[in-house]
């Protein structure tokens, strides 16, 4: 099936300790598009200037990304982002943002995806997100990712957001910030009361962990370490290739049970290890689907161990 | 098979967010020995000072803990810790440390202890865990501990120690202090060169990695997550609590495949996840060995995912 997905398309400028890149196409929509294209068709809504180059569009549109959504402002900016890593690795000092045209994004969903059954909301203004969904028919899964930005200053707005939210997607510390709670399995159980049945956590270096409400106060908990890399270039993106790969494997296979998403958090941490091992979108240019499914297996075997027979497991 | 054990055995005064005690027993291998009993016989090699009170004798003896090897020093008094884990639930800001008896230790092996094939060398002088290497005759497995303390003070007699350790288990703030190394995968390669085969990474909140050196630059790598928690109450001994567990485990069944190594990860992840429910060692005390079973399950429930057919595993 295919995903619609909104969100940012910028020209990102990074420093990491290990080298630095200049105006290179990045974004939110762009990461989690080029991901998802891996497993299923991807329609992105988001917005650039006029000085969106050829190029870019040409690579997007041949990794199974439709940009029929893509809204080019005349005598527009594209959405620049400029980033540094050098202090640490896991959380980038935000040298300069120039909003741009994405100031003024207001999505329109164009009327042939409207039936979508599968969308992803970007880490865009919550009120957005829900002009989206009225836009939409009646999807079978919305999984929407935000941040600390919009769980600070528009924390009402982003509470009406996800009562029509499936699968929220947000690090740990957006987490314990959103609940305002510190523990992370009471943080939780309090957001699984507010609208999303399933809350996938990423940690970072230390992996992902998804919580699924089970009726009453059960909780059915999986968690995946990350995958361990020697070489770790710009972590630009990880989070969005993250919910590329896990929003692509269940459209892609069409089944959005346990078992699946479970494969799927998998699938969304083995595309993001491969994105931050180059610079920008490098490394997903030139995946191999053969890897992918190669690395998904390697992952199966880092968290095997044998049970016990005489325990139900 | 039974285990050797040499670590500190102290009264601890803790405070947490959640409370505080008073001078209650303590010490690595307090913690080691009781998680490690529940799996297999333990021989503790420590020393207290007369002030040693006959109730924690008697509990730790009836816990498969043989103290023949516990010196007790007439007049002097047994080894004081002073804690706060008010500013951070990970890493407690010692506030008294009073060596006393301790200072002076030098463990000296009974002689039925000689011929034990487990030994567990707990966070103790690296020139002491040496002392108690030469008076073993040929151990199966040598597992040792360590801390940033002998990292900085004693870099050189640690490495000396290192050559005749099989299991080396240490954090990860640690692991990357030792061998100089931010990147935490080289830093393993790094230590896997100076002796141990295999090295086990606790990353507290966020579990625990094994390292297998496979020869040449091979690594096997196992990955936990932490089983996660609503209630931690007091984390002093979860990581002497692992090392119980891992260790108990591997000598109960007498078998140190890689297979049986990833359980031994799993029990001493499940042993230290009861530990830290309440202070010092009260959770301990109570915990059933159905309790670590049933958990043991519950992991293995909590990391299972489906791998797919066509490709080899």
């Amino acid at each position: 099936m295919a995903i619609l997905a909104v969100g940012s398309v910028a020209y990102d400028s990074v420093t990491t300790p290990h080298g630095s890149v200049d105006e290179v196409l990045g974004g939110s929509a762009s990461y989690f598009g080029v991901a998802a294209g891996f497993f299923s068709p991807v329609s992105l809504v988001a917005c650039v200037g006029d000085d969106f180059r050829g190029e870019d569009r040409f690579f997007l549109e041949s990794r199974n990304i439709d940009l029929k959504g893509l809204e080019v402002i005349e005598g527009g900016e594209t959405f620049r982002w400029t980033g540094d890593y050098r202090n640490d690795m896991n959380a980038a000092e935000t040298l300069d943002t120039q909003l741009n045209v994405f100031a003024d994004f207001n999505p329109v969903i164009p009327a042939s995806y409207r039936g979508y059954e599968y969308v992803f909301l970007g880490n865009i203004d919550p009120l957005l997100q829900r002009k989206v969904l009225e836009q939409v028919e009646s999807p079978r899964l919305v999984v929407c990712d935000t941040m600390n930005f919009w769980i600070e200053g528009s924390f009402e707005s982003l509470l009406e957001t996800l009562k029509f939210v499936d699968v929220l997607i947000i690090n740990d510390a957006e987490t314990r910030q959103l609940a305002r709670e510190e523990n992370l399995i009471r943080a939780v159980r309090k957001i699984l009361k507010w609208g999303p049945s399933v809350l996938v956590v990423k940690r970072g270096e230390y992996g992902a962990a998804m919580f699924t409400a089970k009726g009453g106060n059960d909780l059915d908990v999986f968690a995946a370490p990350a995958f361990p890399q020697e070489e770790i270039l710009d972590p630009t993106g990880a989070g969005d290739s993250f919910a590329g790969g896990f929003v692509g494997y269940l459209a892609g296979t069409n089944c959005v049970d346990e078992e699946s998403m479970r494969q799927a958090v998998i699938f969304g941490s083995v595309v993001a290890s491969f994105n931050i091992e180059k610079f920008s979108l490098e490394r997903l240019r030139e995946l191999t689907f053969t890897e992918i499914r190669l690395r998904f297996s390697e992952y199966h075997k880092m968290m095997h161990f044998e049970g016990f027979e005489d325990v139900q497991d």
